[in-house]
């Protein structure tokens, strides 16, 4: 379908005003990068704010600029399909730290270089914040709903507890209101592996070539966190890659070597090491209960939005329980809240996939 | 206690035949290093062999030459213990691959230089034939036992499937028969960590500095694997290190980022990172059923030893399913087989903490 039929525009908002960070600085000259599709009503009433996770970014609908791949939602949000830009305008923005044209670590600071490591860490509230002030742009008081899934839908529940009054709707997709140990862990490991490849510098490698190599590998583990084990093991098994018997070498003999081989290597073309460190790094800052006193429930207590969460039996990365808290939370502070655990094989990565049974929940719900 | 009270030996045999490999080849000049532990009885009916893990060596008891700390079981293995030392002749090898005694990718070749990676890919079955040999020249025919946990249980299954007929009895703890693809993906993960670090060399790297980031990120990654996500949350949450907040910054904030670096750093100190790669290749390498015609019951066909299977509810490296598979294939060859699944927080690395049910079967089972 053409840009046009889509309604689909791509764009760069230069913030009027310093972005306040919840580590204290104020970021100068930040740029948010978005894509909208659909159209905005004259009550500017049906919009939704779709948040991006880890490693996506604004390229919902329109295909990547880099890899040419169709945009990571394309599916699900068109005329006609599970998010119906017949009927909604559908706004998603690459998040702050990223490296698709909003402000990141490789953005220009004020002496004319890369901010490079020198760019400070952020926050998801600090990604939302930075969001919030393109609906401010876009003169949207009130969303339709705020939509994520992942780190997308951590965003969703941070704007949903620091701007209650802005949305009427906020569905979350296999997320969690804070990092586990073992969430902070695996993230802990892929930072180690790019500050170990002396191709990082310290983070000064703009202009020359990066560290690719600990990318790679900080890909690959992460990647793993987002499969399932059943799902690797119908997918890969055991099955060696184009050979007919083991080498006794160290090529890659198992499907599942080469496979998170390329992962780990296209990754490297699309994405800037950089900013996996400094959105990895606000994933694991995470804790939206910390925010508040200590207490999920009270992160809601002025929420008047309906809820609707989503887990998947084989989510290992932020398994069903994790979405459970949130609903107990919501529950207490008094929210409409339904909640869902989809059986799906794909692990984490089934809220990108195709999961029939979800395509339901996210129709249903948006269209109330 | 005293070596002599433990009447403690550490030694270097000399394997006076070259050593045929799975992969083909044959290996000269083979050394074993091993440490024993009790006194052998006159009729050598006494002897049980202990097959050690991944990262762990022969100094099942003595404390270990480079870290100082207590030998890996020596809590289970002594005079009075699980492991009743005053009944039993404990052996423990190092195995074929490692960096500890026996010849690995680190010893010299017959050209006078380190193997590094001309040494050949080895299997798990190699490594056994490297320690039934032990056992052929100290003169014992059967063992009352072998016992092994994780890759020690994979060298267990092997030496029961190809060496049937010297051992009365096989415990295997928190093991598997074969890798699946997630276990073949962390592994993988690991090597190339090593191999992406440029200290590695192509591995050839001694004399110098090794790839010490490149294995200290292996480790890391590993080590998230041994641990459960609910023992992780346990003992570390979200508690920061040694600070009151967060510091908006990449040092290691949280607990679990200390414990981990250390984890990586402090294993580069003991290992070396060539025999990371052969043993993890190794390990992914196995397939019990794959050798014996793809029937994992077939590999138990002349089997009469006594079988012990023990898996964890918290490991989820080789989770309980795995073992099932094995009694299942046990029972079909007609094995006399106990299994059980014990609670126990730690995940994988259960079999190696304090786990008093486990002491129970151990001592319930070798004492027969």
């Amino acid at each position: 379908m053409s840009s046009a039929a889509l309604n689909l525009t791509s764009q760069v908002l230069d913030l009027a005003q310093a972005l306040p960070l919840d580590g204290g600085q104020q970021l100068d000259g930040v740029q948010v990068a978005y894509e909208t599709v659909g159209r905005l009503n004259p009550d500017k009433s049906n919009a939704i704010l779709v948040f991006h996770a880890l490693t996506m970014d604004q390229h919902i609908v329109s295909p990547h600029p880099k890899t040419g791949k169709p945009g990571w939602w394309a599916k699900s949000v068109g005329p006609g399909n599970v998010i119906d830009t017949d009927r909604f305008f559908v706004i998603c923005a690459n998040v702050l730290g990223g490296c698709m044209g909003s402000t990141g670590p490789a953005s220009l600071a004020s002496d004319g270089q890369p901010y490079a490591m020198r760019f400070p860490v952020i926050t998801i509230r600090d990604m939302v914040r930075a969001q919030v002030a393109l609906l401010d742009a876009l003169g949207i008081d009130q969303l339709h709903a705020v939509v994520g899934g992942s780190m997308g839908g951590m965003q969703a529940l941070s704007f949903a507890a620091n701007w209650p009054q802005r949305t009427r709707a906020v569905l979350v997709i296999a997320s969690t209101a804070r990092h586990s140990a073992q969430n902070i862990a695996f993230h802990e490991v892929g930072r180690q592996a790019i500050m170990a490849d002396p191709k990082w510098s310290g983070g000064d490698y703009y202009g020359g070539k990066g560290p690719d190599n600990g990318l790679a590998v900080a890909r690959m583990a992460a990647h793993i966190t987002y499969l399932s084990e059943e799902g690797m093991h119908e997918k890969f098994g055991r099955k060696l890659q184009d050979r007919s018997a083991k080498t006794f070498g160290f090529d890659a003999d198992f499907q599942v070597e080469s496979y998170l081989r390329h992962q780990g290597l296209s990754f490297t073309d699309r994405f800037d090491a950089n900013s996996y460190l400094y959105i990895t790094r606000a994933m694991d800052y995470f804790d939206l209960a910390e925010e508040h006193g200590g207490r999920l429930a009270a992160a809601f207590a002025g929420c008047t939005a309906r809820f609707c969460l989503v887990s998947f039996d084989t989510d290992w990365l932020y398994p069903t329980p994790e979405s459970r808290t949130i609903a107990h939370a919501l529950n207490a502070a008094g929210a409409p809240v339904s909640f869902v655990e989809l059986s799906a094989p794909f692990g984490h990565d089934s809220f990108l996939l195709d999961v029939p049974a979800l395509d339901r929940v996210i129709a249903g719900f948006l269209g109330q």
